[in-house]
């Protein structure tokens, strides 16, 4: 019964999109107050809608909400309706064209044989719509879209005898990537699939464990960071303290997400040990070593450029320029422009700082690029304004392949680097050249090298197509069978 | 893990409160329009929320909301955003002191292996904590606090081949009343438990079948009355019409909910084939006989005690006055108002018109007395605007048990019926005499005599304790593990 | 620069509709709150916005708000920010075919050489828009479209010492019908015309004096009505207690809009010394000694046509029916209806109780017929639901004038009464006849009868084109210069 | 009639703010869909609430709201309901501690002699209170807390032929700071105090004017720059053409606000002929010669102390550093924070990079200090991180007086500079050095230096306490004689 369809209300977003941040606290007073400085802190992961269940020893309370969490959470009204000591929280984007659902919003919450829980997600399973099927042809009713539902109904299903066994048990039978953080009449429980994809980390707050997916959202709090939850890690927090479980999950070998470092995470945020700053930083370094350019400045495409920006310069040995100005008031901006304006090539989100540029040789550096849209308008607005030329470096390789470990991507043929290669690419964006910094410099930068014939212990599928864990499901979008609007 | 608390919080209603109105219809252009209209007419069976779920042949659209149906289906907007010529929908009352959460508004939603159903219920299940545990026991999870969920697990886990099939065999396991409209991808089912305790009504709009809580909801879009739906009975409406499955869920001695004539039924509804306006005239004219009083003139308490008084006018021979005004704008009125003003013993509702009443011999008819709260402060009313006398007559005989068939009502100890006579309550009212109709006259308004020795068709369990279905469950009221503020 | 144009967006609006009611209290603790109920019981003169005026010794507090006022007034939250106690009031109707704009939400504040000052009025003036031109010439700046904002202009231009003086002054020069209320630093001031053409009653709470539209508005707060303020009286309520200046606006014949009493008070109130539901109750009977019928049943058009239905039907000694039932959830209700539902002839706000009529010759009482559609539909309702006969029977002349004094009424050209006789309007809607009350049983029963040649003490221009006060503007709709959307 | 007022309500912002911008357009479709995105380029200058004006040749439309320009006007809707070829906008911050209340939101409208006007003003005048009184004595009425009533109100009561002869007689009447933006029947003018303190730019879209106070709301319309209006000026635009003035308000020693370049202006705009972000970075590198320090990095207070920091990091050859991380979700985040997580010490706004900064000694760059709040936090913050030495260095002179001409800034005893000196305050904040760049090398910046003993042309007030227009009215907060919530 499940349908397959093409969305083609979906927007072309010209972007790699991370689907969700999560956060979860035990054993501490103002639980949902703690949570919503953490999902605030995460809200670069998802900025579509946020939730937070907590759980007063009694009964779970829930909110959530379309919108940032300063929006939703941030009055002492709502935090007030989230009483108790133990909370798990979410940020999420939508996956699809249209806003996200109510019944999409996460934490999901159901009622089971051992009680009440919630569960928060970042991820992909690669089998959810086969497991699905299964659950369906056994009885199971869906209610919502979302992977998460699965998982509750495989808890649900299985047969051990404490929440904790079941939800190993469930576990087992996924496959994909997948950190989570559920809340149960017990605790507070933090997992990570055997392949570690996604991130998760384990902090202190007071002498209380919690739960994120990066480390800023402990900075927020005061929390000191402790360190990552390991692949195939279960740990379970309650209150008899952190008790860990290492490789219940099963064992693989490790592939992290390298694009976390590229753009998802916040600079500040330490990410399996390394600060995410400095590993852009010298990205930048080694793509100005890999792709020198005669140039005079070096300008970053704000905010994601900045520090593979300072890190070219420094090598290069270049003035680093804010030649771009970002807007930071565009949020859910103009999302109707007439099409009188839309003719006029409109600058919503970035302006050339003129001044700056004008008969200047710029080396321009971005992440990353996807569909090159963006990339286009860049070049022409500086050319506009004045750039002699514009020889543009990416701080990432070539994007070539989807994501289908939780990451929003556009199908391979909307990749522009799968379709072309870079000197194609610079002359379709508008750039004198166009340069990608390549992958063992990528693998330098985040690893300190790839020891030869060594597997290196990240996915990188969006630049090599090759997949870590199995594609079980087909990948397409699908139509969800019930629209609803709220 | 269900846990059965008493929520204080729950605030004192002085009446009985209907739960539901449903509506479906099949087969026709503006499905949801025409439901949204049915809707609205069934108004006074729920103000709390409404929710509409229709088809367009491939996929279901929802839109549920708190509030009045006007306020959330009254724009073309919304109902453009629920396409396809089949739409079931519901209006509800909160059960709970607090507002309906939106996981509880109606029509449920769910995907199983039949496809998407869609479930919208008028009624309430005696056995549903018990089927709950069970389900819940064997994997199945639960969102919501609904009744109507346990059906639609039932379904899912049922064996049949067709989703009609399983709707049946779903059925066959509960116990109480229910009436209920389902949508499916093949058509809309209405279902009526074997006793028959709440309305369900077919009618015909251009050669298509609709169906309906009471005839009100047909005269509003011109649609025409053909029929009740039969106790037991199933009713389908698909692309090959109307089919009847008669005695499909069983077969029960007839126990149809007399307090629909009452109270619950719109006066210009025809209910089981009789017109509820003249029955409420009638019961008025027996209470007259039943209860003459030497007075000047017979006041009505509006809105619902003016078919009886008119009644009762007619048999005393007694002018009729609208002695009391009701204030039909108050909806969510007022909801918190200052302690100041809770002290001033302000009228938001009803006021005195005391120029019609001014040193007059009163007979004041009311539909019936819960707690007495309501019928004390009217008393005060008339007495301090020159009542001379005041005699309460009530159209209902003592309501002295709990509802658990889908109606909100107090518990037994504070119906004010239940605990002492009816002297006693004319004095704790303050007025100078108190009557009730008699059971037997009700029955002769309703039903034209009981015949001797024989069972009256009818659940007249508020004013017997004679309970036709079986109490399976625990009947507390039950906290739900999960609040949600949306 | 003021100009006037047909407003083709205006709805056609099928009845006459009061403006305003207004509310005032001094010297009371919650003034606020108790500001709030008095409009909530005013909310029949107005549902379009209510604002609230408030000021504490040191400042003032508004809050206006579109919508009832249960809606915007009934949080504590909202009374809390309103302290102080004095407060005045003010319920109101748009004019235009488009929802009431912010800035046209009464009572209106300004800052003037006496300091603040809120107005809420009542009426219409006549000679506002040469007032204004004048004013504009002057120097004069507008940013409302209300008449109201020119009384403020001619206070802040007067030369009196005091705001009393100069309020006097003001009200001295403008023409038209107004009962205003005003909140100033030292009190709050009632006023009404020379003609005394809008009601305007003085009441004691607490010993202390309330202003109102209507007795009705008293009830609800428990205070007691003292008496109808005079026309061309001016109250000043202030730390010194009640001073009355009689005559001070000037003396007039009494005008008093006949109209209160068919159509726009409520039943409950005391309007000039009678009693509103008493009189039209009498009018019932005497338009049943005018315009007897031969006929079965009397059914009232619900529910401004009850009171005269019972007069009817005692005088005729008729059965009295409810036989069409009003659906009173309608508010804002299906405000765009597609072009689909329109062609259904949809019942949204009255139904037929076809058991009651079914076969019978009825009389169908109504409080007046302005444009005849609403008529047409309900002859024809009853007609296709068995009634044998529809006598049409009117609670009033025949309306065929506009009104200039403060109700939104269509122009002359539009009222089916200055069109057609009774016979051509009764083939017109499809009865099988149609009378009107004679204008000398409407004054019989307002008034005890007119004596010879004396002029009645009512303005009753909608029925003889005879306007009491002099037309000095042109009264054609004007399109304002600023529309905002809020 | 006015009163002052201490409002103790106000909150301790730790910056000086900028209070409002302004945009202006005639003879272009899509006017006021140019005026939204003029407005959000000005976004910076002003985020309570944001409101435009247009103008079809026959009536005036507006649309006045609380919250951003892209939630307000981001939709095709909004935009639909504000036709016409001419518009102007405004943004603003409420300059109290309360929301700005609607009434506030310009641009402000009102009917006059010469028909409607609409005006949107950045500034303040210094006799607004003193003409205010005298208004208000000779019968005017106000209605809001603006400025810019008094000037409608100037021009309403001016004796001139014309509307443009009638403001230019009443801003000869104003003393203080005002750049504004008028719409009359005839056109948009623009106006520039003859001191020239707040900016405003005239630029050309497709052949037609446009104003704006700075270059980048022309940028984001592809509109191209053509001058800064003069101090004095008068910018005519109608149908006619543009029409200048030059002078028409008088001549006077020109006085530009140089915190324009300092906070207020984006980098990407010119102002007054020069680059902001070229005047910020030169700032740095002056101050690195001023204010050396023994220091391993430079790092800035993002986002407004980066482009002196990189000037800074430039002159002093040492590396530039994102060692604190902003988050930009910060909007109305979080605004009723519980007292429990106030006394977390919460990091909402910022972060330090802790990798970056370990160990390292600092040279910490802001624009400005005012109350030295944040200052204190980012200084601890780093600390606590591991900056071995945090040398602060602040890109503009001691701020020591507040400022009178239109920006909202705390009292001189709030003003941490007035109060001590470097070394004190570096003790304060917890630095182990700070200086300021000298005020004649921010001259040197701006202006390629101060020639000796002339006056350089720029308003330093708020370092100087040399305010170039006199104060007339009392400067102090003054407390609304009406407080509004809507």
């Amino acid at each position: 019964m499940i349908r397959t369809a093409r969305d083609d209300s979906r927007p072309a977003i010209d972007s790699f999109r991370e689907e969700c941040g999560i956060f979860g606290v035990f054993g501490t007073e103002n639980a949902s107050a703690i949570a919503a400085l953490g999902l605030h802190a995460l809200q670069h992961r998802g900025q579509e809608a946020a939730g937070i269940v907590s759980f007063d020893g009694n009964q779970f309370f829930a909110h959530r909400a379309q919108g940032r969490v300063g929006d939703s959470f941030g009055s002492g009204k709502v935090i007030g309706m989230l009483p108790g000591n133990a909370a798990i929280g979410h940020n999420r984007y939508s996956t699809s064209g249209t806003k996200t659902q109510l019944r999409d919003i996460q934490p999901i919450f159901a009622e089971i044989a051992q009680g009440g829980v919630a569960i928060a997600h970042n991820g992909n399973l690669t089998n959810a719509r086969t497991l699905k099927r299964d659950l369906v042809q056994r009885g199971c009713i869906f209610q919502s879209t979302m992977d998460t539902e699965v998982i509750v109904h495989l808890i649900a299903t299985a047969s051990g005898p404490t929440f904790l066994d079941r939800l190993i048990e469930a576990l087992h039978q996924v496959e994909g990537a997948y950190s989570l953080i559920a809340l149960s009449e017990t605790g507070v429980i933090g997992a990570r699939d055997p392949n570690g994809v996604r991130p998760l980390v384990l902090g202190e707050l007071h002498g209380q464990a919690v739960l994120a997916s990066e480390t800023c959202a402990f900075d927020i709090i005061g929390a000191k960071f402790k360190r990552s939850v390991a692949p195939g890690e279960i740990v379970h927090i309650g209150r008899d303290g952190v008790r860990s479980l290492p490789g219940a999950l099963g064992r693989a070998p490790r592939t992290f997400c390298i694009f976390e470092y590229i753009y998802f995470a916040r600079p500040d945020s330490v990410v399996e040990g390394k600060n995410v700053y400095a590993v852009r930083q010298q990205i930048g370094r080694l793509l100005a070593r890999d792709a020198p350019a005669d140039a005079d400045i070096v300008v970053p495409v704000p905010d994601s450029g900045v520090p593979a920006g300072l890190g070219y310069a420094d090598q290069a040995g270049l003035p680093f320029e804010l030649g771009i100005i970002r807007n930071h008031y565009v949020g859910r901006t103009f999302i109707e422009p007439t099409d009188e304006i839309r003719h006029l090539g409109v600058r919503l989100k970035h302006n050339v700082n003129a001044d700056a540029i004008d008969g200047k040789r710029i080396v321009l550096v971005d992440d990353s690029i996807v569909r090159g849209t963006t990339s286009t308008k860049i070049v022409e607005m500086l050319r506009t304004n004045g750039a002699r030329e514009v020889h543009m470096r990416i701080a990432s390789p070539p994007t070539t392949h989807p994501c289908y470990y939780g990451v929003d991507t556009p199908e391979r043929k909307e990749l522009i680097a799968a379709q072309m290669d870079e000197n194609a690419i610079a002359a379709k964006i508008g750039a004198d050249s166009l340069r990608f910094v390549r992958l063992e410099s990528l693998f330098e930068a985040v690893h300190g090298g790839q020891p030869n014939g060594k597997r290196m212990p990240y996915c990188a599928a969006c630049f090599t197509g090759d997949y870590p864990i199995e594609l079980i499901d087909d990948m397409h979008v699908e139509l969800p069978l019930l629209l609803e609007e709220t």
